[in-house]
């Protein structure tokens, strides 16, 4: 619905926080009733998230300490865009980053927005195949510990609502048919 | 993991910004290496997502303009849980809100969080069944138009990326098998 997209019109910008992660930035709106309002959200550069399959066709889940909900979380490999490095350089930058990881072939799968009405953080998705595991670097404030587990199991576990982190589940249930698709291939 | 709760430890807390919706809060805290840095977080109350099914077994969807991406998305009723008014009471406030919609029946899905490394914003899904719609009453600032679908083609639509409010997109797939289970007893 291309003709919507400009429905509000901004009138103004500022950022009341700025960090290299995300902003705050606060805008001034003329919405439709011709109204002005104040909109403040979160200004982020995106991310991509990364549903990696071993070549013995399990999935790699990592468990996350969250300081903001102070829980361990399951999740897949994931990171912020870095500038103007693309989607997929992003993707396997933080597939060696955070688990070690080197890709065969890496497709990408759609994307979402993450919580639109307060954040402009749009998650792109991609699954990776042929993934072997190197050492991992993750940053130092990353804790992370390493699960493989078959694709049936991580499917499953997303089911039980196992993976609280809403990105990775959502990612999970997004690869699904393309997973499903390479098992029954690989069972021929 | 309980003994992990508090890994890390909060040293102090400030918020730079506050306002009805959510807070940017800022804390010290001393991580696991020992070292002492600085996280700046997204605070929010929470809040509601509900999967409304109709009598006749079909799901109400909203088309919802969102600024911060400056699109249209297809989503379900949800909203911010308002101070301590529980969160079925929540849910049952954000349907008749935003479709004018009564349940029969509210049952309690599951949670995730939402964007688990920069926001606390847990998110909790109810499968709403019964529903009947009336006037929706919206928010001055929310533009609504409502697409009442059967729930095969809800869950298609998520299959195939349409709906990228990625929360409503969970939301849907955690209902899923409720959802089935519930034609499946249709068709008996």
């Amino acid at each position: 619905m291309g003709e919507d997209r400009w429905l509000w019109q901004t009138l103004g910008t500022v950022r009341l926080w700025e960090s290299r992660w995300y902003n705050l930035r606060q805008d001034r709106v003329r919405i439709h009733t011709g109204d002005e309002i104040t909109y403040t959200f979160q200004e982020h550069p995106g991310a991509v998230f990364i549903v990696p399959v071993t070549p013995a066709g399990e999935i790699v889940l990592m468990r996350q300490y969250r300081y903001p909900i102070r829980q361990w979380l399951w999740e897949v490999p994931a990171g912020a865009v870095d500038g103007d490095e693309g989607l997929e350089a992003a993707a396997r930058r933080e597939l060696a980053e955070e688990i070690g990881g080197a890709a065969e072939e890496l497709r990408y799968v759609g994307h979402f927005f993450a919580a639109s009405s307060i954040s402009n953080l749009r998650i792109d998705v991609f699954l990776a195949t042929g993934v072997r595991l190197g050492r991992g670097v993750p940053e130092a404030t990353e804790l992370i510990e390493i699960k493989i587990v078959p694709v049936a199991e991580a499917l499953a576990m997303a089911r039980r609502g196992e993976i609280k982190d809403g990105q990775s589940a959502l990612a999970l249930y997004l690869c699904e048919p393309l997973l499903l698709a390479r098992e029954a291939d690989a069972l021929v």
